[in-house]
């Protein structure tokens, strides 16, 4: 809590500073040095503002300055609007004046080739030495609504800057950043601090968000993101948010082959594979957004402040198709449709006999001429039905004043009576119908599918905010395994690792003659698995390395005899450790842990179900190494083939509890061994029924080679 | 094509009426027998209007009459504007008067309760006795925009009504309708003609849907649809519009749970299996929506005429951060976002050294400095890269007068150039912008998404209406066997009529005796499987009645005596024909085919791979019978599973071919027999490598015990 750049503490000077010095002033308001001062005059900006430009006096009716030095006041941030080539003087500049950070505007750098990356990378290393905190290059500005502060360059705040309100943005990506500003104001949508970061040559997407999660006037937060730079820090970031109720809804680039691809040519950004990204967001709960209309859609839903209390939602209607669709829609997304206690539905029925009462209520074309009717079948919904939302469509109804006039009444209401709902009117509205609709505390969609899509967000949150804090990660066993870089392990001692850090294992021994073997059988208990072990042999079934259904005292000793053989002949030079012994498994889902080392996480655990599920059709889930029992239950009923371990074709169920356990445990014991480590199979990790237990059947570690 | 009633001929007289009377007629404007009125004298309707009112001489300026029969003067269509209770009356007027078609607005009828129900037949059988066509019950009208039309009573249209195009409508729920027709006012779509059919107590979505399709001035259809009630004249409706070349795109409600009640509730229909009707809609080239925008951008899309000859999309961007996401979502769609061709990117770098040349071409801001860039850009891109289809994305530019005149000339040029692409805008625009934008040939999106999901379907319907007409239809085999209700069949039976009807079985005999048993093993080749056979026993796995693995004239003798002792004890009564003695078939792919009687649809054909696929992920797929290789092939095609015919894990791709065969003649066989027939179960059929054919090795025939 005292290290200041967890909390993006670096990010102040660039959405709150205590003056603004623009280098590259320019007197056309048009000019890309002249755009700022215009916008911060215009929004009324109070804290000074310093034109420097060497051949003039005043711009735009400020005095100007000669140079940065030449200003006998301190300076906090400076903006730079001046050609790639005239970068690293004015950065120079700054240190010198010992500014406390530097906007860089300019194009140039990283983002086109090799020499635009060493200029850039001398323009850091300067201001690093110097202590100034660089912002950008290739940025489009900062915003902070309240403040006045509009520091940038875009034409597309000319006709409509910005409206003061609670949602908070950061871009990665200077052109969208404004896309999605311009969006805001076309939406009437109230924004409170924005950032756009470029390339991110020094300031964080990590270190922004972390000052905009923290600005008391700011309760959302969108997010538009390439590649992460600093995941720790990004995480904490995000746990941070959840913990304070903030909702963040982020935006990830470069998902797809050919979006990855045109995001190297664009930033120099870590991609990351997307499953794991996709995984890692979930498990810190932020809401993943796919299009520009849902990141907006779910940014303004959020904005009123009124999450639901649970996902059932309640429909109300006009059209008895309209809401179908929207039963289909709620459905489809994962919201709970849930039909009417029998009370409520005789209730609207007395209230209109023709209606349809259920889930969709159905309150016809009837209202247009009782437009009485709304308020009572609309409370009746809501008190009755216990929904923590509702959508009520009335198709174009808002248009028609002299209609609209006589139910509004009774929309206020209702709105007031519920205002612990997250209520939507579903219309086609007039910009001041909606305005005042709003103020009453109705969102407006006029697609009601959009406003199931962004409840279903609503209701993900509020489930994230009311998590207990503490999903206790425990601690890895006093015995466990410390594994070193370049360690090789064959699968006895893989086990063994795997054995202390509180995976459990079949029951095996490692024997090293024939004579052994067959003493050992009995012991174990019939059928047995005999499996060659060298640490040299990591695939032992392609080689026959593996005996099946081993019954009988001498089928174990001439099993050993057979195996070694094999292993001689396929592997001439193999380090042979023995045969390990094991009692076969019977019964039981087969599943398949694993850590992989992802280059921009670290260790990452997976998770999948064995056979077709794992290997034809891909259906795994990740999670960021260490994590508790909770998260490890969320991971395991994330992937399509959780319906076999809940116990499908008419098997008992699995011990859950066990392979949570297992997973829990795997994932500390990963977390523990950082970059030494580089990957575990434990394939297959059969879960036997409940109560039975769990166990790791072969396993493989690899250490990093690096 | 002389079946006038397959060409919706009798949808002509609320599309295309001679003359119009209004039961109901009211001079007030706003009351619903005055704004039927009030619409067509403001749309300029140039057909005689009767406005039919015991009580008024002069109605809205127009002369009234005191009845129907009054009128002095050929009435062609009645619109019906009175209280349920008089509906019958005044069609028995209609019928008085030989009309040919009475449209009823009232509600109250079957949609309401059983003496609603049985009202509304009464109406029926009056009107049919008199030849007359009754659309709705409950409907909201009908619109033949280029007539003047607007035969409804609605307000939305009040302020903005339809303007004139080329997109037809048809919508079962009439709030439905309505609701689209003000969204499409709202987005300025044109319109030619829209019908809503309410109950459809006559005139159905079929017929109503073959008379918008083959008007000259429609070339897009939209549908909304509940139920279907004649689904082969549904299914030849979406036939002739492929065959004509006019994409139909289809809104089906009720496909959820929540929604098929709700559907119940609102109106009479039969919603059907949604998985079954939606493969049959991607087996008759339709487009399916799943939200109301979605079905409004696709139309939109359509309304240009410009469908992409290839699914290469080219993405021009002033953001590299949105050209990724473009990217991204192009690709998650199913859109090809093949990079350019080396030289035109040269030719790009060349023109903007700092550019992204690879697709998404990034222009970055100097657009803004440079306008002049983007004409040759853009074409570079078109020419070189050969894009069925671009989208360019200008973000807010659109709105900024000052630099988007000094782009216009580029993209009117380019729009002009490239006739045969279709070229989509994604920008922020005013609503005049947009207007001229669209008539010089760009589609305009403000979510670059929806416009890429827009393409999808465009690239869909342009390779349905490429397809060849002629998907051939294997004729039934002359010896194939015709099965009749109520007859029962044992496997071996049921193979025979399998083997009869085309589809290759394992190669089995029947044997009655333990010697005939160990005669016939050694002739069939060894492992052989043995089946106890009884039209009495359908689950013969279950009481042990299989044996696998039999390797010898005595295993197979014993077998036999053991499966008939088995037989007898587990079921005491049962016939016992013998048993099957087949080769075990080893390697290959399970796959199960199956035929299911539909109670909309008929003989259906489901395909599935065999194991958890069908089992656990409930992968499988439909078509109607008969059909087809090509459509064949579409279906195996589609199945999450297909992965494993193609050659998964290793394994040698199986032969598809003889799959396809056999499913096309499965549905020959099942459409033969129409509804004698209950259901097929092949388990599993097993396709083998390719160029070694595939065959049933169990199968279930079940007749209909009606």
């Amino acid at each position: 809590m005292t290290n200041l750049s967890c909390h993006g503490e670096r990010a102040r000077v660039f959405l709150n500073p205590r003056s603004i010095a623009i280098i590259g002033a320019s007197g056309d308001e048009n000019k890309i040095g002249g755009r700022p001062i215009r916008y911060l005059k215009l929004a009324g900006y109070k804290k000074p503002i310093y034109p420097i430009n060497p051949n003039r006096e005043v711009i735009q009716n400020l005095k100007a300055y000669i140079s940065l030095q030449a200003v006998q006041a301190e300076v906090d941030l400076v903006v730079i609007a001046v050609p790639a080539q005239d970068v690293l003087a004015a950065v120079q500049a700054c240190v010198d004046k010992r500014v406390s950070g530097a906007m860089i505007f300019s194009s140039g750098f990283a983002e086109v080739d090799e020499a635009g990356r060493l200029l850039q990378q001398r323009i850091v290393d300067t201001a690093r030495k110097g202590g100034v905190t660089l912002l950008g290059p290739n940025c489009a500005g900062t915003f902070n609504v309240r403040e006045g502060l509009l520091a940038t360059f875009t034409s597309g705040i000319i006709d409509k800057p910005p409206r003061i309100g609670s949602i908070g943005m950061v871009s990665q990506s200077g052109a969208f950043g404004i896309h999605m500003i311009v969006l805001a104001a076309e939406r009437d949508l109230g924004l409170s601090m924005c950032l756009t970061l470029g390339n991110q040559c020094d300031l964080d997407v990590s270190e922004a968000l972390a000052y905009v999660i923290q600005d008391a006037d700011t309760d959302v937060i969108v997010v538009v993101i390439e590649g992460v730079l600093n995941p720790s820090r990004l995480l904490a970031a995000f746990e941070s948010a959840r913990r304070m109720h903030k909702p963040v809804i982020v935006l990830k680039l470069g998902r797809s082959q050919a979006g990855a691809k045109a995001a190297a040519s664009h930033t120099a950004s870590l991609a990351g594979s997307d499953e794991i990204f996709d995984a890692i967001l979930r498990q810190n709960n932020v809401y993943r957004a796919y299009s520009i209309d849902e990141l907006m859609d779910v940014a303004y839903a959020c904005s009123f402040k009124r999450l639901p209390y649970n996902d059932k939602v309640g429909l109300i209607t006009v059209s008895g198709g309209v809401g179908i669709l929207m039963a289909d829609q709620a459905e489809e997304i994962g919201l709970n449709v849930s039909e009417m206690p029998a009370a409520s539905q005789a209730a609207i029925k007395e209230l209109l006999p023709f209606s349809a009462a259920r889930n969709p209520v159905d309150v016809t074309a009837q209202v247009i001429t009782h437009p009485h009717l709304m308020g009572p079948m609309f409370e009746q919904m809501l008190s009755g039905g216990d929904y923590g939302s509702a959508v009520c469509f009335i198709t174009h109804i808002a248009r028609n004043k002299e209609l609209f006039d006589k139910l509004l009444p009774y929309f206020e209401d209702v709105a007031q009576k519920y205002s612990d709902r997250f209520l939507v009117l579903s219309t086609l509205a007039s910009p001041e119908t909606r305005k005042h609709l709003e103020s009453i505390g109705y969102a407006v969609f006029e697609d009601p599918g959009r406003a199931l899509k962004a409840i279903y967000a609503l209701v993900k949150f509020r489930a994230s905010f009311n998590m207990q804090d503490a999903d206790v990660i425990p601690a890895l066993p006093a015995n466990a395994i410390r594994i070193k870089r370049g360690e090789v392990f064959d699968e006895f001692k893989a086990k063994k690792i795997l054995t202390a850090a509180g995976i459990p294992c079949a029951a095996e021994r490692l024997v090293t003659s024939a004579q052994e073997a067959a003493d050992s059988a009995p012991k174990i208990g019939f059928p047995l698995v005999m499996k060659i072990v060298s640490s040299d042999i990591l695939h032992k079934s392609e080689m026959g390395g593996v005996l099946l259904n081993v019954n009988s005292v001498e089928e174990a000793r001439s099993g050993y005899i057979s195996l070694m053989q094999r292993a001689k002949k396929h592997a001439p030079g193999a380090r042979l450790t023995g045969v390990l012994i094991a009692q076969q498994i019977k019964g039981g889902v087969e599943t398949i842990l694993g850590v992989i080392r992802d280059p921009v996480f670290g260790p990452v655990i997976m998770f999948g179900l064995g056979g077709v599920f794992v290997e034809v059709l891909k259906d795994v889930t990740f999670r960021c190494a260490p994590f508790g029992p909770a998260q490890a239950r969320r991971m395991i009923r994330e992937v399509k083939g959780y319906v076999m371990l809940k116990g499908a074709r008419g098997a008992m169920p699995a011990d859950e509890e066990a392979l949570v356990d297992a997973l829990t445990r795997l994932s500390v014991f990963a977390a523990a061994q950082g970059d030494e480590l580089e990957s575990i199979d434990i394939n297959p990790f059969i879960v036997l029924a409940k109560g039975q237990g769990a166990l790791a059947v072969d396993a493989l570690i690899q250490t990093n080679k690096a």
